[in-house]
């Protein structure tokens, strides 16, 4: 039997953890660090500087690699295909490290409820046929790191927030009924499609970071810049995660 | 010069505590504690519970009495009335406790950016004159201890989730283009009014805290057990906080 605890870790700042996380990573047999090639091997040294930070017993740290997403197929798919692999990958890690079981943990950036795949890899692995039980520690999401950094709040009083994709922002423009949106996951600056008119937007990108960039105002000055910075940024440290809320003057208003 | 740290202490639960809100809350010269009347006083007891467990220093933990909403202004004109109301409080209490500045806390249920008032009460302080400092320390929400105890994600692959209140889903019904809602502040299981056909539901109340309870299944066989022991569990504790999710099938799905 595999205890599998996927462990919000936060943004990369060891002072997001939770005293709940901290716990949890100390009672597992084994913690499995993805290795996402070169381009992002921050943030296996962030993982890495986490655990060395708090682990106080016998736990094993083990890197492994982990698939790559085929951009040449189309996303609904390839993300399908992807967590077939990655869930194989972690089977091979689990048959190799816990042969006889044990409490395995993952370390998830931000939350592992928040546009993350653990869930569903591990889903995976329990329809093909692993007696696995599973438990969520919960963490601090981008989405709080960037509020928190700003010192705004998510929503207007009483008034709901959707939380979106940059894709989903390209292709279907802003949508009715909401006025307040968080944008994750746009590796495309979506919010260059929109109407800056009344807009306002907050941005922060490696947030929690030692190298944390921030930036907010009209929609219509402050976006061009992002642009820029977000190009100057990425080509700097080799990769980016950012993430960004933006706020229209509620019609009526 | 006040430096105010709003600081997210997840949902009453100290393992929700991260390492930068122990810090905060031990760095404060005062912790200013709401009392909400008779009804909610288990959560001022679980406030100063998270107090005794974490601080180690001189931090002052001072309990004041909160103004009352009032219940027969409409919505909005009485919350702007309730955070004048408050903010008149905070001040009173600084004056009394702080005269000559320092660091005060707020324990913030969740985190400081979803559904809470004390920016935007901070706010308040700063437009009529008082220095001050805002800092957020961000905190697990009752929404990830949702998705926590029950172990979903947030969102399906790729997809958009709207956080929303019950006043609004019970006025508005399901809004287009989104199928996952996540229901906050709602007092009256607007769910009830859902055409259920389709759609799933997860449910906890009295997250984190030793008396939680969850509920999950499909809306039309659940939603009304819940209804029922919201009741129950209301008249047992004199008070409740509860938070959904619900998830239809994708229209074409």
């Amino acid at each position: 039997m595999i205890d599998l605890h996927l462990i919000g870790t936060g943004t990369g700042n060891p002072d997001h953890l939770t005293r709940a996380a901290i716990a949890a990573m100390n009672a597992a047999d084994l913690i499995l660090l993805p290795r996402k090639g070169d381009e992002k091997s921050d943030l296996i040294d962030v993982r890495r500087a986490l655990c060395a930070e708090v682990l106080t017993g016998q736990t094993q740290v083990i890197a492994f690699d982990l698939p790559d997403r085929d951009p040449d197929t189309p996303y609904r798919d390839a993300v399908d295909q992807w967590h077939d692999a990655i869930a194989d990958a972690w089977a091979a890690q689990i048959a190799a490290h816990l042969p006889n079981g044990g409490r395995l943990a993952l370390l998830v950036w931000g939350d592992p409820s928040l546009y993350d795949s653990t869930l569903r890899i591990a889903d995976r692995l329990r329809a093909g046929g692993m007696a696995m039980t599973v438990t969520v520690v919960p963490g601090i999401t981008s989405l709080q790191a960037l509020t928190a950094a700003h010192a705004i709040p998510l929503n207007d009083v009483a008034a709901p927030v959707l939380i979106t994709t940059g894709r989903r922002l390209r292709e279907a423009g802003w949508p009715d009924g909401v006025d307040t949106l968080a944008v994750m996951l746009d590796g495309k600056c979506a919010f260059d499609t929109l109407d800056p008119a009344g807009v306002t937007i907050w941005w922060g990108a490696y947030l929690g970071m030692a190298y944390e960039e921030l930036a907010s105002g009209p929609l219509a000055t402050v976006g061009p810049r992002i642009v820029a910075d977000r190009a100057a940024l990425r080509a700097r440290h080799g990769w980016i995660m950012d993430i960004y809320l933006l706020r229209r003057t509620p019609a009526g208003a």
